[in-house]
């Protein structure tokens, strides 16, 4: 107690810095001073050193069409260093280097207690919840809400302790940070979700910096042929890098490109995933699998339509399925590949295709949206 | 050789019996005298014994709109007696108690060779081909279809040896022709498919002879809670005997099924197999599952329309799929079914609700047509 008390003397101070702030829907964000308040019980206030920009900030800033959820910092791929603790916090202490965690786990519910999932009935609760409840960010007297709770595009942020992951304190946060979401949502989804079997085949649809990431989750788990698949063939080069053997962009061809890849395979792959959010490519991922065993994955993120198939297709034995952050329990999956990469059994570096601070963000933004970055890192500092 | 070339001798003959033809869709099937020819090399003549009625009889004589499928004869649950064989049959003698499969077995290629599936690459091809070219059934000059490959509405049938499995001798025929499609169909879907776990909770869609399989397959693997869901209240008392405990009328709700079940077993089933054929109800089945683990498996068949849900009801880590036959290779599985059934570890008796000789075919399928009957069998002759 003696211990926890002395923190609180020493941070119950409100902190001022800098933070992107979005303001309005499909607006650019604007750089403010922000006001970060201390921790309070169970809380972790962290700064910020690094944090990418992924397709699902993006999606939220154009697509949600919910002014209530405004304004709001983004921001879900950070990597920094515990500031100070709430009362309660056992777990972490000033100095410890962490990664907040978007699927927080309370380590308690059913959920929580199964291997089979990353699910958490207390971050469905919080879910539910307005999100304004648990921000401690203000900025011009009005609360900021924090984007799938977590808000790293501001230099300080507050979290509690079920939602932040120590890790190795040998980590360099301006990489380690793509393990908050993109890198783990997409090698996950193939080595928690699909189970890639050795010697299979597998095709991963659209690649980003999550399908990018599958297919190195498809050649770790030992997949003999990993077709990627891209209207955009710049990103042929990049996909061959993890691990990608063959390459298809569905431009060149007048058919389905499930016909395709039933061609190519003679039947269909093993395993595919679809790492877009798009609906029809979802469905022509399903239809690329071999009837009989194929497993498709949902990955990508989208909810504006229904997905769909005929029913032969699942009765001939293929089997659907989706995960969030590729079915990783954060708390124990995430120290696991940071040791993976210091070990140099994952790559994260070559995810990097621009570094920039936080002040850059627009511009950042502007890339990924353009499809000429896999992954901007920005620092709130320059190095 | 000797013995082959002997039996050959003996059976070169063409029988002329009785069977119940389906000259055209949607009209009532025409007991007539038909010709069924000797068997060729590798074929197998069956006198049939018994044979049941089941939905896809129906569906493929009401739904069909392509008149090239007719005439045909239709019937795929029966169980018979090895009359003759032909060239290069060595698995079967005359005198053996065998039952058709609609899912034949090379036994040689990549699917049949796996355990992850029934499939097999010479049933496709063969589906693909116009079915007159393996029937030996003619009637008033014509050649008869086999609907499924098997026809067992004809007091003889000749097969292929891979669509043939050899059956336990003490077998009663006239309850072990079930196994020939829906019992195995249900009762797999949930052992083989969906692997119901000991101490599960499962919602079976549709109490025919397939949900209710369902039900005695979700209650053999430990299921402790088994909610049966149909319209037809009458159907509940039988589904309680098969081992469901909690009973759902969609009539008596005024929200989602789905909504319901969610309520009732706070936060969903963990398996949910659907037994119906109905797309609406395929999505319910899915949307009953628990986010986190939740497995549906499409049982009923249907392909009128295509299946839909929203991805997120995927990507919380619902699992969709489905099968043909429960999952089961018919050479392996159906005698295993047989055992069960011999050693009371699994129920026959009681889907049969109705026994008739095949002249009241028509009967038959009115009862079935109105919820009247689970399993009506037929015999040729009169016991």
């Amino acid at each position: 107690m003696t211990l926890v008390d002395n923190f609180n003397i020493v941070t119950f101070k409100v902190i001022k810095c800098k933070a992107a702030v979005a303001w309005e829907s499909s607006k650019p964000l604007v750089i403010e001073e922000i006001e970060v308040a201390p921790p309070q019980a169970n809380e972790v206030r962290i700064k910020i050193v690094a944090t990418s920009l992924c397709h699902s900030d993006l999606y939220f800033l154009y697509e949600s069409l919910d002014k209530s959820l405004f304004p709001t910092i983004l921001g879900h791929e950070g990597a920094g260093i515990v500031e100070s603790v709430g009362l309660g916090v056992t777990e972490f202490q000033p100095g410890d280097k962490v990664i907040p965690l978007f699927l927080l786990q309370c380590g308690e519910c059913r959920f929580c207690k199964s291997p089979k999932t990353n699910r958490c009935e207390e971050a469905m609760k919080r879910h539910a919840q307005k999100s304004t409840e648990h921000s401690r960010l203000t900025c011009k007297g009005q609360k900021l809400q924090q984007f799938m709770g977590t808000g790293t595009f501001s230099e300080y942020t507050v979290m509690n302790q079920m939602a932040v992951v120590k890790i190795d304190p040998a980590a360099p946060l301006d990489k380690v940070c793509l393990l908050g979401c993109g890198v783990c949502t997409g090698y996950g989804a193939a080595v928690n979700t699909a189970k890639v079997e050795p010697g299979s085949t597998c095709a991963v649809f659209g690649l980003g910096a999550v399908g990018l990431a599958a297919v190195m989750g498809c050649k770790a788990a030992g997949a003999k042929r990993i077709i990627a698949v891209d209207i955009n063939p710049d990103k042929f080069e990049k996909a061959k890098v993890f691990g990608a053997t063959d390459f298809v962009n569905p431009k060149d061809h007048n058919k389905p490109i499930s016909q395709v890849l039933m061609e190519m395979t003679g039947g269909g792959v093993d395993y595919s995933l679809e790492c877009i959010g798009n609906v029809e490519c979802m469905r022509s991922a399903l239809e690329s699998c071999v009837a009989g065993w194929g497993v498709s994955v949902i990955v990508g993120w989208t909810d504006l339509h229904d997905v769909a198939t005929r029913p032969i297709n699942l009765m001939l034995g293929r089997t659907w399925t989706g995960c969030l952050f590729g079915g990783f329990k954060g708390k124990g999956g995430i120290p696991r590949m940071v040791k993976a990469y210091l070990d140099k059994k994952v790559m994260l570096d070559e995810f990097i295709t621009h570094n920039m601070t936080v002040d850059q963000v627009n511009d950042a933004i502007e890339l990924l949206k353009n499809g000429k970055s896999i992954r901007t890192v920005m620092r709130f500092s320059p190095q």
